[in-house]
């Protein structure tokens, strides 16, 4: 079921008698398997770790689900699932249409038939987990090559999840990489495939303060959504049919409207995406010399020359919004991470910690045999990957940011991974997956606008043509001519004049192609991409011999600072279920400032100017100017609570986790850090790592008030009696 | 339990940072006639109104002294006072020059005679006052004409003044104006005319934080000085003499280090220059709409230009320093002016108020008989005003904005004015005062910047293009030729290339001269403003005519806001040496954000970026990060203090007041008022109204650590032992 009952006994003493009891408001997103050693009472919670996690019956996480990129809280006994907005966005989005503006105007469903669809979201549910680093490492041996180990681990992880499947059919089943190279665990996931959308906000609601409010308290964002999971009519996970029936969780949690004060304990369980807390200095000062830096100056500029695209010109705002607003998130978020690495002078930090850390190994002869090197090679793994990272981050962007070129990279890659076994190719290839990566391409192609792509790839070719032009890149020269010649801007408008690749019909037809009848279709994208995936087959191919010099390494280093910090390791996220705990609670930014951790509507009146982000729909200031708030406000604060201010522990992937109560009842929404807490990928400190939720009292009252959504109200037993 | 401790630490600090003070501050900035009605000790001071203001002896206010547009305290029995750096900004800027660059480094004298001579610099100590209203308004009759009526009040507060000064030779004698048209009270000062430079920090640390934190807390700047006045060796008043000796004070303020603490009382006692409060809401439109919006545009488009100017030429920018700085701090002022009025949406306000007012006046036949027509007569006298304001703003700023023309223009009405009796004179004429008006204008002449002059005067005569062309305005087009030409262009080359106005010998012997013999001289600029000055003669007299309309009208609403608003009634400040109480404490500048009311040296690290205006002198940050603060550090802070946050009622003419404890001790110096306060000369509140002062355990700490100064602290009596 879970870790092995005697490994998790030894563990669990030697861990006790090491320790004292973990300190409230600890960093720390635990795996399920830390519950058991956490003082969860000593801060202030009143569910047991057994409420929360319970392998042999029901608890919390049966109601956590992961939706994408994101985390939902089931919050009805029908399937309904609380989420953000932003995490919804997609789907509002692809409801709308120019007469339908369902993000300016929020949207609304009368009844479960008017739930809308949303192609592409999934939703997974933990099952159960359970360790396989045996089976996993016993694929290797120390004489495996490089390139060949990751290989061989790879293979090994999938072959472990389709056993699984096949043997227990309607699960899915995933090996997840929990320490590279050491330590790996078999998740066993419900997999819903009918997701639609309930309800939405007005963006300027779910959004309010937009790009500029972004990572940023005191927030005023209602980042929230409804969506509901559908099943077949025999309960069993199931494409869209309009016969499917709402999902009947596991678990449903509570949502209440008594909400939070400063000073509760509150936490979070959630799928957190990826820190970096036991890598390397050398790690953090390439990522701060040329991964985020290199990412920003690019993002900024797609972002600043896309929204004059969209300029005055509705409809393609409407396409293009999505991801200009990813864009921003990425490009803000690294800046500040640029920000805070300086600030809190994180590297020469780390540096001193790893100074400690060597002395630590060099005192144990035996340490010193296994450690004494790590440190030293991965300073050299580091070097020699500075060098090729201008050159391998520009291929990327060129990969990722001209959508018609990724798609066609994607279609023959596709027609390359099929002709070997599934548990050889890429995860995106295995059969159980075809389905889904066509969908993301018709998605693709459906928002597609050759206007930006062009722009885009123009600029991608005339920065390409900074780097020595190598034989590798030849059939792009092939393709284009000469960098900036009116020859290759001709090309490029011929290449996309005559593309068909955008076609869904196409695409479908496409992704079960042979590359051999790829060729054959003479299609311009997918002949470059043809072209040009030896070099990015070659790269790919680096980029596994690298993990397979680098995943030893990280996994000695992390073997290492588990003796050295003793209690306090916890193991990185790598978007596995977590938990995290903390209060709601203010901090001090800078001198002489404090901020306290609840925003009220009162603040949104404050920040309104009437122009977008801060533009409220009028309803909304009669609405709050009349203070017709029901049972939601808070006597203190004098109105309705909007956003909420925590010390848990999260990143990326916590988006849409519900915030939990002492006893384990929802009254916020998590959707965001403040801009000091985005250093928290790489170090977690209790005087600036903030979160940011909304408040379960605004969610409902604007359900209420603003959206009319009663019906949502009785479905998840909340009254609205005094 | 370990976090409830945390939390409540916290709850009980921001508690203890918002609490409301003991006998909340009543606004106002109060006549030395209104101590005796105010509940001092209620207010936690331990000083009585005796100990403040006794003019049958000796108390606190004999020891504050008014110094030039600012206020200053008297420290040692030496004649050493205590100001801002801004208020000795020229002083130093005059002291300096690209070699000695005094503004850059600062400017610490080793001895008494190393003191550097202020010139222009005058301190007027209050030595008594009488009310003199009924002998001024014996001068009017119920007959006369609006013009004649000012004409009239004028010269009789002249001639009072006069005869004082016959009476008591060696001192000095004004009549102020408390309620025009109503009250007068006449002040008679000790007037010391040599005053020297003793101690100022460098810019850097003086105005850390610069135009960026002008107006705005959390605040890190520095911004003091010391000056010193001198005296002929017979302890009278006397011009610079290096056989001047220092001025024995009649009262020294004892400087503490025991510094303050949030929730402490404190009071200041200053000249504070003009509020507007009990003006009527019609003013405020005017001003909202026409006098700030036009001030707003034209001082920034003036900063632009001439931060371009001084791009690379430090000698240049020395010479416009002083002239960018108060330009910036007007255009600042005045937008959060109209950013306060809008946000507290005061107009609507003022507008209810005056309702309830009008209701009250007719509540009553003999008020509505007085002052029934009193609001809608400004209704009508500004909507009047509104259409000539465009005009007269800008021909205001073609009077001041060029130099060359200001001092063309004074030289030219002194001889106009030179021609009257001295009672008739406008006061900068009156030979009393011709020596310093002199002087100003030398002062001028050496920082004249021709470039700078030549730049304004086209921009404002391709403005004057917007207005039709009236006759008045002849004499310019004749001497600058049409607006645009080429020939216009020419003639301001011309002008700027024969001119010999800017020349402090050829001023000295023009300001002799009368109006034929200046004519005789035929210098172009003094051309320009005998032509010119018909026209600003015609709008002074309009000027006088029109306060002859107002003034009746603002003294009959005044005694009806007295009536109605009982003992809530407080006149408005007219630089006349006012009394001003209240706490040590933050505020919420907006939702879930707080100010606390202290900052730290902490903070100055933290927002220093190594450029201007947030680079420290590297000294500096080595004296901080070594944390040698002697025993200037307060120990809940964790440093010395750098400036403070009260919620005391001041504006312009503050700056420099000494701030006082309970006990009349000097803790800090006023300098600022937060953003939000800007609005304070239209309404004061306590939820947001506050001023900002140095500390004066940091003036301390920099004056002996960073200056070098201990010669200063022994002379105020301040010891260094723990």
């Amino acid at each position: 079921m879970k870790f092995r009952k005697t490994c998790s006994a030894v563990v669990f003493f030697i861990v006790a008698a090491l320790r004292p009891p973990v300190a409230a408001a600890d960093a720390g997103m635990y795996p399920m398997s830390e519950l058991n050693r956490l003082d969860l009472a000593a801060a202030g919670l009143e569910v047991t770790a057994a409420d929360i996690y319970n392998p042999d019956g029901t608890a919390l996480v049966d109601g956590i689900v992961k939706l994408g990129g994101c985390t939902g809280a089931f919050v009805s006994d029908q399937g309904l699932i609380l989420t953000n907005h932003h995490c919804a966005f997609r789907a509002i989005r692809d409801a709308s249409d120019p007469e339908h503006d369902f993000l300016r105007d929020g949207f609304a469903a009368a009844d479960f038939g008017a739930e809308f669809p949303a192609a592409g979201y999934t939703v997974r549910i933990t099952e159960s987990y359970r360790d396989v680093s045996a089976q996993v490492l016993a694929a290797v041996t120390g004489d495996m090559d490089p390139g060949r180990r990751t290989a061989a681990i790879e293979k090994r992880m999938k072959q472990l999840s389709l056993d699984y499947e096949a043997a227990h059919p309607g699960k899915r089943a995933e090996v997840s990489e929990m320490f590279p190279g050491e330590s790996y665990v078999l998740f066993v996931y419900t997999f819903l495939k009918d997701v639609r959308l309930v309800y939405a906000p007005p963006r300027a609601i779910g959004n309010f303060g937009g790009e500029q409010d972004n990572w940023i308290w005191p927030r005023h964002a209602g980042d929230f959504s409804f969506m509901r999971a559908y099943t077949g009519p025999d309960g069993e996970p199931a494409a869209y049919s309009p016969d499917n029936v709402p999902y009947r969780p596991r678990k449903v949690l509570q949502v209440v409207r008594s909400g939070v004060g400063s000073g509760d304990p509150v936490f979070i369980c959630g799928y957190p995406g990826r820190t970096y807390r036991q890598r390397s200095s050398f790690y953090l000062e390439h990522l701060a010399r040329y991964t985020m830096p290199l990412t920003v100056d690019w993002y900024t500029w797609q972002i600043e020359h896309l929204e004059a695209l969209g300029q005055g010109d509705r409809s393609r705002q409407l396409a293009l919004a999505s991801r200009i607003k990813q864009l921003h998130n990425t490009a803000k978020n690294y800046r500040g991470k640029l920000q805070g690495i300086s600030r809190l002078d994180l590297i020469t930090r780390k540096r001193a910690e790893e100074v400690r850390l060597q002395e630590f190994i060099a005192a144990d002869p035996q340490r010193q045999r296994l450690y004494g090197h790590v440190l030293r090679d991965l300073e050299g793994y580091y070097r020699d990957l500075d060098r090729e990272m201008p050159y391998e981050m520009w291929l990327r962007f060129l990969k990722r940011s001209p959508q018609a070129l990724q798609v066609a990279l994607t279609v023959w890659e596709s027609a390359q991974e099929r002709q070997k076994p599934e548990d050889e190719r890429d995860t995106a290839y295995m059969d159980r997956n075809l389905d889904q990566t066509l969908q993301r391409l018709q998605v693709q192609a459906e928002h597609f606008d050759a206007g930006a792509d062009s722009l885009l790839l123009a600029e991608l070719l005339r920065r390409g043509g900074a780097f020595p032009r190598s034989h590798e890149l030849e059939p792009l020269s092939r393709v284009l001519g000469p960098e900036g010649s009116a020859e290759a801007a001709d090309m490029l408008a011929h290449l996309f004049k005559t593309t068909t690749l955008m076609d869904p019909q196409f695409l479908a037809a496409a992704m079960a192609m042979t590359p051999a009848q790829l060729r054959r279709l003479d299609e311009p994208f997918l002949n470059l991409a043809a072209d040009l995936y030896p070099e990015y087959l070659r790269v790919k191919l680096e980029g596994k011999r690298r993990k397979g010099v680098l995943d030893p390494l990280r996994a000695a280093l992390v073997d290492a600072r588990r003796g050295f910090l003793g209690g306090r390791f916890i193991p990185d996220a790598n978007g596995t279920l977590r938990f995290t705990y903390g209060h709601i609670e203010g901090y001090s930014p800078r001198d002489a400032v404090l901020y306290t951790p609840l925003t009220t509507v009162g603040g949104l009146l404050e920040k309104e100017t009437g122009t977008p982000p801060y533009a409220l729909p009028p309803r909304m200031r009669e609405l709050v100017e009349a203070r017709d708030f029901g049972p939601f406000a808070d006597s203190d604060l004098g109105g309705v609570p909007v956003d909420i201010l925590y010390s848990t522990d999260t990143t990326g992937g916590n988006s849409g986790s519900p915030v939990l109560d002492a006893r384990g009842r929802v009254v916020g929404l998590n959707f965001d850090r403040s801009w000091e807490a985005t250093i928290n990928d790489f170090a977690w400190d209790h005087s600036y790592s903030r979160s940011i939720g909304v408040d379960i009292r605004y969610v409902l009252w604007v359900t209420w008030k603003f959206g009319g959504g009663v019906r949502l109200l009785d479905e998840m037993g909340v009254g609205l009696a005094d």
